[in-house]
């Protein structure tokens, strides 16, 4: 299967893990008891699903989430002091060494543990107490896509399972609907993909719940169209990085209607005014896409909380076809293999 | 005073700022009792002390610490519980009012609170119901320098006094003679400055203690020079960004004798071999800096905790030079106020 079909395979997949995992995870946290912290281990596409944690988890949990050094467990072999926390992995293929020593850590302390994986046989799941399977499929696209939305769904249900929410559980039930109508939905986006041809480099900004989609968007880009791409959240942008920004320096960006969009859209206005930025928004706020150069809307109605999961699908979308634009193969990104191992 | 001479104070604000605080945070370490968790919040430069101290105290004192995320408690309002863990706040002008939402909300949930500023009379401190403070002296120059050693000269003080080893503040006490040397002796390295003239992007690569140098010299480089510069942890670099390596690519890395380096030199001599990368290196170890286009020699005999805080000198200064060869001024970077105010 090619990234192109597994990225439209994404609401087909949302669906099936939903039903997959809507009892199952509920009796799962009632097993785990009381969770105070969360303590995350995961590197690439995974550690962008853990950053969409912590906002989270943290916004309708008060569950703070420290996200893991691999390296103090295993290079240094001086791992902090974890106990009382939920220590977790996210890992699609739940092998590489540095996750592995973090959990097994964890569990040594006498922590509860726990994966979140697309591979119930793999080391990660067996060092862990607890596994949720996010059923993703087979993914054989080196550049994850299916199994990152999968994950953020996974990170969305347990934070609405913690809080016994109908309503939220409700609102994950739409993500298939919604998936499908920004897929289908974006033609605008698709023309003006031979406008970026000869781009070199960029910056990705997001916050708040969208800081992970300025981090996956920017690895998508740069696994697939090597295009030097740089995530920042609105605020961390402005202390240092905003003096990057040249005339026409191209911006992507997401600004969701909802508790940050305020500071989103006064920074990109701002820039727009400034510096006559080149502007690639995802938005469902019409004052926004007026300001873009390559507007990207985004079905009405969905939450906030929700639209990491939604956005980043056309985003996906975008680097694929761009990949193909500046004559890459996104099925066989330079340098890269589906598994990485690092320690 | 310009950023060149604040720069070349470092050896003697690290010596003042250690003198003044040596006995104060072992006291004030005591009156705020045992610590389990903590908590920090920070921007810009001072996140990346922040990044240091992640290592330092999981390595050495076993305390987990967790990176704030300011827009859930300034812009969302829905902060995370944060009973028993010590709330931190980093700043160098002691202003930002995201990071003082933190600091206040740490006080409000009856935490204690710290801050380390070089403001002692700013509102982070007022806030606050301990404060250190880092003794930089008027910081002019709108790029930190002095500030960001002496954040981590803090936080490694903090570390040795909760472990309460003499063999540690001895190693502290050298930094100032290990400083002053290392900005001694780099006539090879300056001359090497028009060499990357028309460099527009790269990426700096550190791990461990050394992941806070990879952030704060690419955020330099971006500051002062507006070269995209994307720091990355070996092994974060290896789960996609790789793919962005084609022949010649600069790469920026500090690689000091220690627990990771086998794993950044692995790294580094992969990429010289496969991609024939134009590299710049940090290191005291002869067979890192064979590899080397640019090699930058560390003095010997540095512990590798604090190879941060002297290895970061010379490559302020590189951005510096930079800066100046590339026609820019680095005293005044175009669009940055000393003061950044994010909500």
């Amino acid at each position: 299967m090619s990234l192109y079909e597994e990225i439209h395979e994404q609401p087909e997949i949302l669906d099936e893990m939903y039903r997959a995992n809507r009892e199952k995870i509920p009796a799962m946290l009632q097993e785990i008891g009381p969770v105070k912290d969360v303590f995350i281990a995961a590197r690439g596409t995974s550690d962008n699903a853990a950053r969409y944690a912590k906002y989270v988890w943290g916004a309708f949990n008060r569950i703070p989430v420290t996200l893991a050094t691999p390296s103090l467990f295993s290079l240094y072999k001086q791992p902090p002091d974890l106990k009382d926390k939920l220590v977790m992995g996210i890992s699609q293929s739940g092998q590489s060494p540095d996750i592995l020593a973090v959990v097994a850590e964890g569990k040594k302390q006498g922590c509860r543990t726990l994966a979140i994986t697309n591979k119930v046989d793999s080391p990660l799941a067996d060092v862990s107490d607890y596994v949720i399977d996010i059923h993703a499929g087979t993914e054989k696209a080196v550049a994850a896509s299916k199994t990152y939305t999968a994950q953020l769904q996974t990170i969305a249900m347990l934070s609405a399972a913690w809080q016994n929410d109908q309503n939220r559980w409700n609102e994950i039930e739409s993500l298939p609907a919604w998936s499908s109508k920004i897929l289908a939905n974006n033609s605008l986006m698709i023309n003006a993909v031979p406008r970026y041809r000869y781009m070199d480099q960029c910056v990705v900004l997001g916050r708040g719940f969208n800081y992970a989609t300025a981090y996956e968007w920017s690895l998508k880009l740069k696994e697939l169209t090597y295009v030097m791409a740089e995530p920042y959240s609105s605020a961390d942008f402005q202390h240092g990085p905003v003096a990057m920004v040249s005339a026409g320096f191209p911006v992507f960006a997401i600004a969701p209607q909802g508790a940050v969009y305020k500071d989103m859209f006064t920074l990109l206005a701002e820039l727009k005014a400034e510096h006559e930025i080149d502007l690639f928004l995802i938005s469902n706020k019409q004052e926004a896409l007026d300001l873009a150069n390559t507007p990207l809307p985004l079905p009405a109605g969905i939450p906030e909380w929700l639209t990491p999961i939604v956005g980043i699908q056309p985003a996906q979308l975008f680097c694929h076809q761009l990949a193909k634009e500046k004559g890459f193969d996104p099925d066989q990104p330079r340098g890269l293999t589906k598994v990485t191992h690092t320690t």
